[in-house]
């Protein structure tokens, strides 16, 4: 496990950005972060060391949840699954729907996600916890166990944690 | 470097799609691939290692190119640079538009890529070539060094070769 000191040292990368995407929202940009190889490790490390040895693939929703389940999938030594946007699977075994502020959006999984296999989901931030909640019902949905979820950053005044109480954090802003 | 019994094991789990994204087109799917653990590694493994010692972060391509890496990034112990779709990033420093079959594509990076950067630039499948030949000029834009180009597979009918010749593929159809 990272140091607090290495922890903070990574927290301290990341970015914020005022009024993206729209007037009064607090983006927090992840890249240079990402960008930094110690920042980088120590975060993998501390975003999947409560689930050592508990699962045998992670999952990364698009598009960032992706850089962060690649380097997971490597550091851990299992497999990567990709949970796509509607439309980006050639061959969608499940398929979930969930509410946005305005309208819906869908994410799908291909049936490598199998009976049985134990899944770790990974995305990049917690926000109002609808795509992770989807995630779960996905991953269920192909007859595999979520054991965990973790991001690398929590907005707590969204409230997604309702959503998704067992959400492993590894920041909370 | 994996074995060549590694690397054959690991194609046979790259799935061909008739008829995918439309008629006529044979689309690889390498979701099995990336799933198990063992291909998944020797494959990072089998990409990277001509340019072993040479980067100083691994830039992926939006949104395949982000899961290898994010495996490669781990890896190789650098640091990972997402090359976004365009109005994906608040702050990009740098966007390339390149042609498409039908109209064009933008791609743009953050100035996390910095002068003298050394990059080496992933995606999952060299194509025409449009895409990675656009990740080098916007890793030029931003002073940064392209020192490789690698692609788990290339498309070698395509001729994206002829765009980025440079290119370093595990597996070629």
């Amino acid at each position: 496990m990272p140091s607090p000191e290495s922890l903070a040292r990574a927290e301290s990368l990341i970015r914020t950005i005022p009024d993206y995407p729209e007037p009064g929202v607090l983006f927090r940009d992840i890249t240079p972060l990402l960008a930094d190889a110690s920042a980088l490790r120590d975060c993998i490390d501390a975003l999947i060391e409560p689930f050592a040895g508990t699962f045998d693939v992670v999952a990364g929703i698009e598009a960032r949840g992706f850089l962060l389940a690649g380097a997971a999938a490597t550091v851990a030594g299992v497999g990567l699954i990709p949970i796509r946007k509607a439309g980006k699977l050639p061959r969608p075994a499940a398929a979930v729907s969930y509410a946005l502020e305005y309208g819906t959006a869908t994410i799908e999984a291909h049936d490598d996600i199998t009976a049985g296999m134990r899944v770790l989901l990974l995305d990049d931030v917690l926000a109002t916890g609808g795509t992770l909640a989807a995630g779960h019902e996905l991953v269920a949905h192909l007859g595999g166990e979520v054991v965990g979820t973790a991001v690398l950053m929590e907005l707590e005044a969204l409230g997604g944690r309702a959503l998704v109480p067992d959400t492993h954090s590894v920041f909370v802003a």
